[in-house]
């Protein structure tokens, strides 16, 4: 049995909080248990340069954590003068994921910006901020569309992520706080959509090794829990969120 | 009159929430309006290199906005890969003010990081920010205290801060929220103590200038809101307030 | 069928050459279809700080292209002054596969610095640069314990990685070049060890997403292909490869 | 009594020789007592691009120290690759005093770039800087008057400034040389305008406080000494600076 | 009698293996002993600001060196972030040196980029990497020529480099190996154009001197190893080769 | 003929003012006509890491010029966050010849720094400041054995640098100023010291070649100026200078 009596296959407390700050398009502070971050989406009306001239739109993500987020104070990336490679490798993580189900092509030469700072770490922060910057951006879309600046709803289904692994006596487990996570010998972070497709599957044993079997294991668990999720997401969402494409009536729409 | 029927001579609704997050040794997230900043203070067993030997501590601040703290996105300084010289000045200058109050002598070669993050920017940021680090050292000394690692209080009074500025129809005010400070023809922070002593005074006519007179008037305003805000201050730090030792109880100990 | 009759569960033509360069206490040139990496182990008589006093050693990599390794000519990361996310997350991953097979007890204070320089790149630099890494590193291990500064081999497992997709007709395959890999919906890197264990599982989808049933078709196809490379890896590692401890070994020994 | 006999309210040695350096359109060298900076004022053609398309232009400061200006090398900060706090705020100070006597219609779409660079330091850099660039500014207007390139003087007024402070005695002082700079309760800039107008005011007790009272005293001292400066900067100025319109003709202009 | 029983005035085994990467327009891999580099020219269809509209094309040029070129590691200059003061030196002399025989007009709007990257030191790499270079931009323009892109060739005459020195007993001698060059009292690299005429002489005693005499002596080494130097890069280019203009020739056109 | 009747081997006016910055251990301002190079020596009593321990001391050097020194203002390399190609050239230059005249053993361990701020460049600010250091460097030793810190002078010679070079019309001259330098097809810098050795010769051709024989013409200028400026440098050094001990001198000391 886990800390607090958790269950192998039940997620920590999660809560989504809507409207958190007042200056973004979208805003959510969301927590995974003692894992606190704010999510914000900001509507910028031009793209990098990459993307210009094509009538598509782009989404990108910047990650960090306050300084005293975590149990010792880490220096501030900005006094440091450079991002951390664990930073680089998080924020590309979630720009990718969300691109996964934004239809760029329906938003217009604008780049969504995501950015995600986790106030309290207590494992688990990029999963959650994935799964926050979701329903963040979608708060945003539902902003365009209603000053007229978006036609149709851009997003193709939902997203969540969450994190699993296996511990030390060969355990699969859900949702691991930081002294588990710590305490594990495979670390491995789910990404899926509605649609019951995976969209990034990051599984890491770090100084350790894992079976296929353990593998399919821990994606049952990530993919009970991520439908967890979807509920959560759909609640803040309200009606916005019906507008969410399905890949069925997308197919129907001949795409 | 101004905006939401304020008086001339009125602060914003100040708010101070003790523990907001959970690692540092004392955190508050403090409120002046809409400006909402997470103060942190986090205790080092050790001091910058310029202090070692002495047996002495060290109180050193950091600053920084989320991107989305403002109405307009801001480019993060992690990424930008240095501090903005506005950043620079605000941090010396939280640093400063507190190490006015506290007897560096009595925290032992210890470093007290103060971090002051804003995650809402309405105007007034670094005067809030002072505000609510002063409470979050307060915390962190409490807790020293009570671990028996610092013997006795090491500050020396209450400190508080507050922006006051003259408008464009040469009209002073306290308090002033984004909208007054970006029309106001000068700005002006100050930092008092509760023996009614002044810490720092930066006033700033940027393309305009003041006179002697309403210098004055301006001070008159921040000694009357400051001390609003040491009751606020002290409703928080209760019992362990009440050990900050007066000037004249200083005095009375041969100081 | 693929570019010059490859068949979909086909390596490239693997080349491993050692000795490539003479300075290193382990080198390769690796070879995998038109990608070229020079990988070389380095050692260094400590450990960075993190590790000190504790009597064990550390495994690093770095990883970098020359500028025209590429079809277009990239700026140099020194140039920029700083190094890209892109990297970060290879060289991070290069470090922490390769520390799983080996036990940092038996080398003692010493730092193994792996370097991985890209001199032509057409898809799969990342893996070609962890099983060669392998190689080189196994080198150094062997001049390590002929000059008896180790004593037994480190080394837990033989280590290989591959890339396997799938494309745009849903056709997973193996080992993709950069054309096939540009053109994949899917990318999935994986290392494993000659225990038969996943080490990691990078699958990523971007802008398009994957099955359950997809990802054990290319988990299928990377065994294949990384069984292949472990006879390679061997043939050039002659005797000192058969001291690496096997799974069965190591368990005999009540680890 | 000071150091050689000087008064409380007595400058040191003041001296402005106008044409220091021969390229740039306007410079001096000033000393205040051993402080020397070489300021000069460079006209550029064009605006940053936050000003762009007003008609306006724009004043901007850079201070900089030799590295054995001061009693101890000071690494360069080009070698640290950054620059520091307190440059920072300096160089923010300088620009922004500057532009508060100049009309930025007047001088067109031009950028005046004011370098100040302290070659020898004695106290009271960030003050001879000012009052020096003010005079290698007007040097640089008179330039682009004769050329035809402004039409109209744009300085609004007169700008020196001077550091006061408060000894350990609680003496308010005039011009503080290092020595007493360092030695002090209390420090403090002081910026005004020829029409007795304060533009800034920065007083700063580290560890220390002041009183109203005695920031009134120090206000008194600046105000005697800025009178001073005026004198020696009319005298360098000569017929052109009997062109700057005092506040007096500026109302009666209708502004 | 020198290492290997190589003569005061023997070069090296010198190979110039031309193509030995694929992607860029023109490569090789030069070899002066041990030491390894690879040089590559990449054509861009552009020119850098400072050049552009004169219908004048560039040539600039890189330098690295792989960590483990040389007996020790060296630690990247994309992780110092930063380039060090040597690696400028040499690829600003590389450029400046190819620069001397190109007819930059003849090229059009177009940089060559060149870079230089050591695989493997042992002295003369700066002198290695201007040999290898002007036989991979030789290889480029080749290239340009048959795509139509270049009309004419743009070579003026073959550039070659080598390095010269005195060793502590005053003795002259060419093409010094790593050994060599460490012990040596002065050291000279000397480029030169196949007119006979002198492009650069960099000679530097570090904590010695030289005289006038051993400055000659070196000289006439130096030629000696060039004449040869180019008759292998006149066999690598063969045809091609053989349109590079003499000064005879382009006296001959009215040049 | 040249400008203001200068002829071909003919220097420009040359001075050197002693202790031109009060702080330094040395330090003179040096002019070359209207190049004026303020030069400091400081010494710290440490060496950097890879000296420690052996009992020696170093040099080294620093460079830099104003923004406004020059024609166009440059922008300031602190504010790039690095330095140029060419300052490092520079300073390489300037430390390495310093060195090749000190008897680093006599000095202890010590570093001497020195500073060469150009504030204002119309060419030739490396051998001005090569020879201005030297100066200021003497200066620096000769208040070190005043002070009995160092037992003997260090200085194994006088030292000197000037700048030569060939016009369009294919005439060697001496000492060129701004505009003779950017028209000229040669530029050699010769460093020498009172032993009539040569410590730097760097003879570059940008776009141009030259002959043995211009070499030649163009060294025995440099041997003639650099002659003239060991006078002057003696003159300044006076009682002091006469203790430099020369080759001959050495010699019989057995060195």
């Amino acid at each position: 049995m886990r800390y607090e009596n958790r269950e192998i296959d039940e997620l920590r407390n999660v809560e989504i909080l809507p409207g958190y700050i007042k200056h973004p398009e979208g805003s959510v502070l969301i927590s995974f248990g003692d894992t606190k971050v704010i999510c914000s989406a900001s509507v910028e009306d031009r793209v990098p340069p990459f993307m210009r001239g094509k009538g598509k739109g782009w989404v990108t993500a910047e990650y960090a954590m306050l300084p005293r987020a975590t149990e010792q104070r880490n220096i501030r990336e900005s006094s440091k003068g450079k991002i951390t490679g664990r930073t680089m490798e998080i924020q590309r993580l979630i720009g990718r994921a969300l691109r996964s189900v934004v239809d760029l092509d329906k938003i217009g030469e604008r780049t969504v910006w995501i950015d995600c700072d986790v106030i309290q770490a207590d494992g688990g922060t990029r999963t959650a901020s994935i799964t926050g910057a979701f329903v963040a951006m979608g708060l945003a879309f539902e902003k365009l569309i209603k000053e007229g600046k978006v036609k149709s709803n851009p997003l193709k289904g939902y997203l969540a992520a969450i994190s699993v692994g296996v511990d030390e006596k060969q355990q699969a487990m859900l949702d691991l706080d930081y002294v588990e996570d710590s305490q594990a010998n495979v670390d491995m972070n789910v990404v899926m959509t509605s649609d019951g497709e995976l969209v990034e599957v990051q599984g890491t044993g770090e100084e350790a090794t894992f079976s296929r079997k353990q593998l399919n294991e821990m994606l049952d668990l990530a993919e009970k829990g991520i439908e967890e999720l979807f509920l959560m997401q759909k609640n803040v969402l309200g009606a916005f969120g019906d507008s969410i494409a399905s890949k069925r009536d997308r197919k129907a729409d001949g795409e």
